[in-house]
């Protein structure tokens, strides 16, 4: 639990690392909003982290991050204050400076947007975020899953273009009209959406993920450096499940609907030679089966990991041939509620008749 | 000049036929607006313009009109207070109510927006616009060629969905953003946009336009009453120019980047047999060309007339064989300055090489 924390460039660099794994395959990359947070301490602004404790009930929280295509954010480079804007015209528009910000993921690049707003504007960013990990759409949030409209909410771009969408008629329909708008603008803007109260924040935000992505980044980096399995400490620090160690053996990857959907076959090996997985991805990874029998869905979280030295492998980047570890998490229990399930449960991607079967900590039985 | 001044049931019937004839083949069709408007007079509402003099110089000024493709609005009919909650949103946008409404182009089925919603919310509409006649995009009105940005601006569906435009580049940007919201609404939505100061309104808007309409579409009603020839009383009244009597010959006409484009043949016929004749259109009727040679172009306005009845005859439903009256008429010198002949004149419309001759009035000499 996070008082009021000051983030250091080593810090930065473990939360980048931790935030990729815990993307599990998308979110897109945290390289660009790594570099872009150290340059603001460079300049002698703060990165600050609040714990949701430590918020008053009564402040005014806003969600930054970026939004497009994972793939454009990497060729169409921010200028580096889309959020900013964003932020500030949704601030005009209440009459009102926001208090802190929070992410609406914590998995992949859009853990750093709110992290680099938050040092332009000078305020914290809360200690937690609205998925627990990246999911593909904007509506699968915590915010959106209890209650909190995304809306009124602010999409800038880089030439100066600022949009604010006043009401919708409901989530899927401020998912269309913003994509739209985005894809108008060049595929990828920044954002300030959902603006909650610290109250609300508190009830909805799953808690405490940028301390989590850190302490990932630092096992990865602390493992690195004294030449142990990085998988091993992780598992351990967050009760992870060590799935299956295994090389891929075929790999099926191509574009639906603007998502990157297939599957990836592996083949045990070491202690887990003789068995063959299974990962379905759509952006995200979505399930793990081991022999045939899914084992693990979203919203858990499945991790593919390189074997050696721990760090993510992401959709864009699995190739024939890796040799990799798949850990399962266990989701936040406010991602495994009905209402949750009806949102980023195996159906609302479109698996019919899979069910969710909550992974048990390690430790916990189960598994 | 109108001060103030009281529409009835009657008026609003003739501005629908004049508004047609001001359209120059596009501007969408007036018909439901028209229903509409009579429809508010008969719950008790009233419809009122007034004059540009009359309008205090501090006066708040926003231009309301429909958006999206005229021929979606025929078939994806409004559910009717789409400009009204548009309306609504830029006023709690500047914490302030609107004095009075103006329409962006009294061509066409957008005269009939700003009295529908003037109805509705108890305010007069300026007599005036921001065309003098319809044109294919929303950054060819006088307001924005004067330097009036459209922005800010919101956009509102029948669904509930309201998104603002705070700032955008120029209004091209404008135009595509708002333009590609409208897509996703589903083609047709309300608009309330480049809020002005009476005073700007006076200076930039093309006056007494409404009661232009109100006129010519009392001169064709009056001449089909008196069974006289209504080309002529047009003529008169507008010392416009009657340019051609002709037969339809040939028609090419198909969809280019949401515009309808193509060419009309005509062949002259009783006082102009012996003549041939072209319009080249783009939603708007362009040029008219007498034996191969261009004699009108935009901003000047091209009327194709029913030859016997006086009522306008709309790009999409001409066709083989009709018999019109093209009729010249001067357009205002608001959009004959170097600044408005950029973005209305002949090469705005990618007529290369063609140059803008002023259509002198009847009777003033030329022609």
């Amino acid at each position: 639990m996070t008082t009021l924390r000051e983030l250091t460039s080593d810090d930065i660099e473990a939360i980048a690392i931790g935030a990729a794994i815990l993307g599990t395959g998308g979110g897109g990359n945290p390289y660009i909003g790594k570099l872009r947070c150290q340059q603001e301490l460079k300049k002698g602004n703060r990165v600050q982290i609040i714990g949701l404790d430590a918020l008053d009930d009564d402040a005014f929280v806003v969600s930054v991050g970026g939004i497009g295509a994972p793939v454009i954010g990497i060729e169409k480079i921010e200028q580096g204050e889309e959020c900013l804007r964003a932020l500030r015209t949704l601030e005009e528009f209440y009459g009102r400076k926001a208090d802190a910000l929070i992410a609406a993921e914590i998995g992949g690049g859009n853990a750093m947007e709110p992290l680099l707003t938050g040092a332009q504007a000078g305020i914290p960013v809360v200690d937690g975020d609205g998925m627990g990990r990246a999911f593909p759409e904007m509506q699968m949030t915590t915010f959106s899953i209890y209650g909190k409209s995304s809306v009124p909410a602010a999409i800038a771009d880089e030439k100066g273009n600022v949009v604010i969408y006043r009401e919708v008629l409901n989530e899927l329909w401020f998912e269309r009209l913003a994509r739209s708008t985005v894809i108008a603008m060049g595929g990828a803007a920044g954002s300030a959406t959902a603006p909650m109260s610290g109250r609300y924040a508190k009830r909805a935000a799953v808690p405490d993920t940028y301390t989590q992505a850190l302490g990932l980044g630092n096992a990865v980096l602390d493992a690195n450096r004294r030449h142990v399995n990085p998988i091993d400490l992780i598992c351990a620090r967050e009760q992870g499940v060590r799935l299956m160690d295994a090389k891929i053996t075929d790999l099926k990857r191509h574009l639906r609907g603007g998502f990157a959907v297939g599957e990836i076959q592996l083949q045990g090996v070491g202690a887990y030679a003789g068995e063959t997985g299974t990962i379905a991805l759509q952006n995200e990874f979505l399930t793990f089966s081991r022999n045939g029998t899914i084992e693990v869905t979203v919203p858990d979280l499945i991790l593919v990991l390189d074997l050696d030295t721990g760090h993510a492998i992401t959709t864009e980047i699995l190739r024939f041939g890796q040799r990799v570890a798949v850990v399962g998490l266990p989701s936040h229990p406010l991602l495994r509620t009905p209402e949750a399930l009806a949102v980023v449960g195996p159906a609302a991607f479109g698996l019919e008749g899979v069910q969710f079967t909550p992974l048990a900590r390690a430790g916990d039985g189960n598994v």
